[in-house]
């Protein structure tokens, strides 16, 4: 199919200033380019990263800022070069829409450690236009950004797959953490670490899940399957636990201490950072040296692990444990996950809401 | 041959107290064991932790310490189940003399990871008694823990291998730094500073040497053969290299704030450290994050990679520049080690001294 004439317009949900609410928001998206896709927004999951951009917490948030990263459409249109899709498929879209292809990372197929990458929403686009997200009734992406998504997967339960799965599932595979029989820690049980424990059990992981307090732990056995939980204040059971996690996948996005988890991996264990905390982390260095231990981090995944992402949570029927809201219910979303009052993500039925009203 | 009928005692040079003033000392060496080797001190190198134990930096230091763990010397008697050595060789002893056996580091053959490996000096062997280091006339060691030195190397430009090398040889190889191409940092040119760059540049490396001040810039480039030289205060030029490094060998025995050294490091770069710090060190967490980068520490090295080292250093025909020194001069080298005032690492002639009068 080849381009369409004219601009088409699409309605939102957007943060307009730092309170972060949201209300509903129309503007135009771009023409139809060569390699572009056009989808219609089926859902989409609610991230952390989309309150801290609603209110700025980063202090890079560009208004009016429509969220959402963890986009499941419906191809209505695509460019004349697209090859990967047709109209009619379902697609999923995740953080990043842009990238340079020149450089390093691009050219080894990591193109979300571009340093030019472009964001779903709340940066510019490659035309001077601001970016906007999936809480929306309709997306464009260039068609290296988006994934087709395997038939017979639960489309809503797909969508977190494209932010909070692929966050998970790319370190360990990097990182040579995808063997059978590992230990592995799953710090935080939030939207990102609830996917950590299912994909860490489907990757044949006896798997601890460390906690402040207790308060998750009957949830964390019964219904997700983690082998063991630790409240990280019981001191005899840190002490237990010490020198026994090949590595541990850090979620929580805030401060905090990391010498009871560096004490909790064995020799050339991995600490693996996947929230990100405003306020610098601090380590003691003699608990790095003296067993070669790891602090690192990793964001997302590239487009080629999201594909065989995809694939594994298909072949392992892995999938993810949501809320599904409307629209109309995405400011009281935010304030319970602000809470950490939701198991264990939200998302939204963008298709299902009517987005022109309040 | 078997074992010896009478302990045999020695005279080294010790701490007695936090002075850190060492002075000589007689002690009594162990029987010797079917698998020791008992060997006359030739050289000993003077590392930053000799100082640090002398002088009960790290509370640890049980007195008297008879310091050294650059040892080089010539075997005089072996046990009777001794088969990799005869006497007359020439071995080298390092930072370890002992370990479990059984844990899982020491059945990978990492004892340097044992939990329960035994110091060369400072520590209580399996005997009960204090182990005593290189600066002294004698010592007796576990054949397992010495290294034959290959023919044709300078005795007093080996000894300090047995710490400053092997600590900046082993992480290379096991982080897999050891490719030709790869562009290295060294951050601090002291003992442990200096091998790095030779080390680095022998594997092929394109060697930044990173500094706070430009005092050693002419040394790093035209003596050590380094091809940059950063001053970590230079902003300009700082910004000029970021995203550059494979990695950076982080020298440094105190507090450092370690983002102008992230940011150095490309996408994968790891800051290894090998110097330790007493304080908390504090990193950004997202600097780890969007560029995977990775912050890691690594300890000396294994027996098996001293030996490889050692074959490694021969091949290239590489050396340690060194400033060799009498053991009376011990105290003032101490000063001056403290002072960071030598190039690169002094080296007691510890055979060609007079231990017994101060």
């Amino acid at each position: 199919m080849g381009s369409s004439e004219a601009p088409r317009t699409t309605t939102g949900w957007a943060a307009k200033d730092p309170s972060g609410v949201l209300s509903p928001y129309t503007y135009t998206l771009r023409k139809t380019g060569a390699e572009d896709v056009v989808f219609k927004v089926l859902f989409c999951g609610v991230c952390h990263t989309d309150l801290h951009q609603a209110k700025n917490y980063l202090g890079i948030t560009r208004y009016p800022a429509v969220p959402g990263h963890e986009v499941v459409g419906e191809v209505v249109e695509v460019g004349s070069d697209v090859t990967k899709f047709s109209v009619g498929d379902k697609v999923g879209v995740g953080f990043i829409v842009g990238c340079c292809r020149n450089c390093s990372p691009c050219r080894s197929g990591e193109e979300q450690y571009c340093n030019k990458k472009i964001k779903a929403y709340g940066d510019v686009y490659t035309d001077g236009q601001l970016t906007q997200g999936g809480f929306a009734d309709s997306m464009i992406v260039d068609q290296k950004f988006a994934v087709k998504i395997p038939e017979g997967m639960v489309l809503e339960q797909a969508a977190p797959l494209f932010c909070a799965g692929i966050t998970v599932y790319s370190p360990l595979v990097h990182f040579g953490r995808n063997r059978s029989g590992l230990r592995g820690g799953i710090l935080g049980l939030g939207g990102v670490g609830h996917m950590g424990v299912k994909i860490a059990k489907a990757m044949g992981h006896h798997v601890t899940v460390i906690s402040s307090s207790d308060k998750k732990k009957v949830e964390a056995m019964e219904h997700l399957g983690a082998n063991e939980y630790l409240v990280s204040s019981d001191a005899t059971r840190m002490q237990e636990a010490a020198d026994s996690l090949d590595y541990i996948l850090d979620t929580v996005p805030a401060f905090h201490h990391l010498e009871p988890y560096l004490s909790l991996l064995r020799v050339d264990g991995k600490l693996i950072l996947i929230g990100v905390s405003n306020a610098p982390l601090q380590f003691d260095s003699p608990m790095l040296l003296v067993g070669r231990k790891t602090i690192t981090g990793s964001f997302i995944g590239s487009m080629k692990e999201a594909e065989e992402m995809l694939e594994f949570c298909k072949e392992k029927e892995l999938s993810s444990m949501i809320e599904v809201i409307k629209m109309d219910y995405i400011n009281t979303a935010f304030q319970r996950l602000e809470n950490n009052d939701v198991k264990y993500r939200f998302v939204v039925d963008v298709a299902g809401s009517n987005l022109h009203h309040q």
